[in-house]
């Protein structure tokens, strides 16, 4: 991915940016005593920008975000709860996504439109409001500008998902230093189609909301977009972000000499939030990253490394560290894409199987022990053009099954 | 599906129409003493049609099969082994493919071009043609014209599937008796995209092979292309019919008083092939099947349907008998087909669970009743047209991923 324009920061969260202090707490909505509740605040008015889902049954809390969105294009907050989806629950539940809207406003005595809601957990249940609310009076209190607060939040917005997801980066704007950091949540019902599960990415970046909004998009295509973990899109997928604009640089744009570090960061930020939700999926043990190059066109490698990722075949194989490449080429030929029958090249980490579509002779074992590592890499060359994509996801294991034969018991 | 145009033959199979023999045996290339390679033998040149998968990487026999079938248009034989597709194989696995068809044609005294040959099994490796050979050299004497024949066959052509599938249905013409008979195999690697994994059709009913065709692919758009294991089509779908005439009638055309009774016969059997197909999915407990009503077009159901059936958290729900209906109502929003998100229905079997896209209270014991049974009926209606479609699948369990993770090995 070219130069590194930015750092790493190793302890950053979503309240390192400046202006940025989080909460989270359990309410009640979720059975065991876990976060279930959590908010983002910023001290200032942040421009902000969001994509969403694109499965038609949106839910309740990304139809009040979009409007509010659409009001104001700056966010003082965003609120989430997790346990309940409040997707599919009618004019109840739009009547509740706007009730928690108002309240948080309330309590912080901003403006309804500053606050973003996002809801996740199961769908077409009624989210039991006397619990929410009790939620919002208390996180007020329990805002915190450091670690604390942004891990607060960062289990607050967990459902299956086994570990938080947070990923901060710094580099300078006009000599000025920019941090952005994200937060996530994955785990199952991910085969994200304009945004992810539940992201929220905050930044102390000066950047008008319109510009924001184009870049997330664009990352959004290379990160969140390019995962899978059991190919089904949720209703309630949405990434907010929100720029504070206290690192005080001149407004971005893309003439800035800095803007190419601005959009690196955040490209990175959910590249490792897209990754962190592939492999914490559903039941995982590993992560997959499939990288195509060699097609006809960018698009035709999305496709083809997408289709690979979202194998059950692949998936099961992987789980199993079975070197069964037939499976990946399989894949490769029901893409929908132009692919040349001869010409194709699958490697497994450095391990070539195939070249020029001719099966090569391995080492089985050295096969086995690639495969029995925590992250594999398929490769694919279909020696055609110039297209090229990276795709992750995870393995499909007796976890996954077992998570979902039972979620809503 | 209207008034019944025909009758079932309760024992009836491959060989019960005019003409046809078969075998199958033990030649090897399983590690098990199962058998692995098969022959259907007809009297007389019979009208023949195949439709193939449409997966980039067609296998070899699938070429050598397609190029025979556009010289002549008649067969005499198919001859198919289990354990090895000969699928990505190169140029070896093509000559393997055709010396199978050149010796079947030898011992039994027919052109190769009467000869059509089908693969199934692991992708990649080439064939062990000793053994092939061997079997090829004994199969005459094991050809057969009863139900033992039929069963030999059956169980030659299977890989992980469980239970042998055939069907077998009659009906009159001009008074004659006709019989359609059909056998498959499934299991694993099961979203058919023109044919499904491999299934033969044997008739004694006189139809031109053009008109055969036709008919063949129509009712493949509603039976073996309305199924779904696991999302992934395979290098060797194929769907192979042959018709021996000797069941007298005058030659079938559209026009015929009794073409509709022959193509609600063909049109039985297969899709009572891919229900077998599908519930003997690899690792699955049950049938389920998608009815899709109201939609706005046939194809727009029929993308709903699959795109239900497909979802890996719809049948992890269905194995753990969980009335899950959001995955249901998610995976028609996600399927880019117009949806009025407003006025949907749901129902499990006869238990409505929501209306007019708001959720009805039932009673969860009935559900998991309903849900523990072998067959799982979703019914959706869009309340937008007169579109609908069927869809068949099988639920998602944990002897899924296990028969996966270990294929090779």
């Amino acid at each position: 991915m070219g130069q590194q324009l930015f750092t790493m920061v190793q302890d950053g969260g979503i309240t390192t940016p400046r202006g940025f202090k989080a909460a989270g707490m359990h309410c009640g909505l979720k059975k065991t005593d876990r976060h279930d509740i959590g908010v983002v605040v910023c001290d200032v008015p942040a421009a902000a920008a969001a994509v969403y889902t694109t499965n038609l049954f949106q839910a309740a809390p990304l139809q009040v975000t979009r409007e509010s969105l659409n009001e104001g294009g700056t966010l003082r907050a965003m609120l989430v709860n997790s346990g309940n989806a409040n997707a599919c629950t009618g004019e109840q539940g739009e009547a509740d996504a706007r009730s928690m809207q108002a309240q948080m406003a309330e309590v912080l005595g901003i403006s309804k439109n500053e606050v973003a809601v996002a809801s996740t957990g199961v769908i077409g249940v009624l989210l039991k409001m006397d619990r929410v609310s009790s939620g919002i009076a208390q996180l007020p209190a329990k805002l915190r500008s450091d670690a604390q607060g942004a891990d607060d939040f960062c289990k607050a917005i967990l459902t299956t998902d086994l570990v938080k997801k947070e990923v901060c980066v710094t580099f300078t704007v006009d000599g000025q230093q920019v941090t952005i950091a994200g937060a996530a949540k994955g785990s199952g019902m991910i085969h994200p189609n304009m945004a992810t599960m539940l992201g929220f990415v905050t930044t102390d970046a000066k950047i008008g909301s319109s510009l924001l909004q184009e870049v997330l998009r664009e990352v959004t295509d290379v990160s969140f977009n390019m995962i899978t973990v059991d190919g089904d899109t949720s209703t309630n997928d949405m990434l907010v972000a929100m720029a504070s604009g206290l690192a005080d640089n001149r407004e971005l744009t893309r003439s800035h000499p800095d803007f190419t570090a601005f959009e690196a960061g955040l490209r990175h930020v959910c590249q490792e939030l897209a990754k962190m939700i592939a492999r914490d999926g559903e039941g995982a043990t590993k992560l997959i990253e499939t990288v195509v190059i060699g097609a006809q066109s960018d698009a035709a490698a999305q496709a083809i490394a997408k289709t690979i990722i979202g194998s059950s075949l692949v998936k099961s194989a992987v789980f199993g560290a079975d070197a069964n490449w037939g499976r990946i080429i399989a894949a490769v030929g029901r893409a929908g894409q132009p692919v040349n029958v001869n010409t194709v090249d699958i490697r497994l980490g450095d391990i070539l199987m195939l070249e020029q579509s001719t099966p090569i002779l391995f080492d089985e074992d050295v096969a086995l022990e690639y495969l029995k590592g925590d992250t594999v890499v398929i490769h694919v060359n279909l020696n055609m053009g110039s297209g090229q994509a990276i795709a992750w996801g995870c393995d499909l294991t007796y976890d996954y099954v077992r998570i979902n034969a039972a979620y809503r018991t």
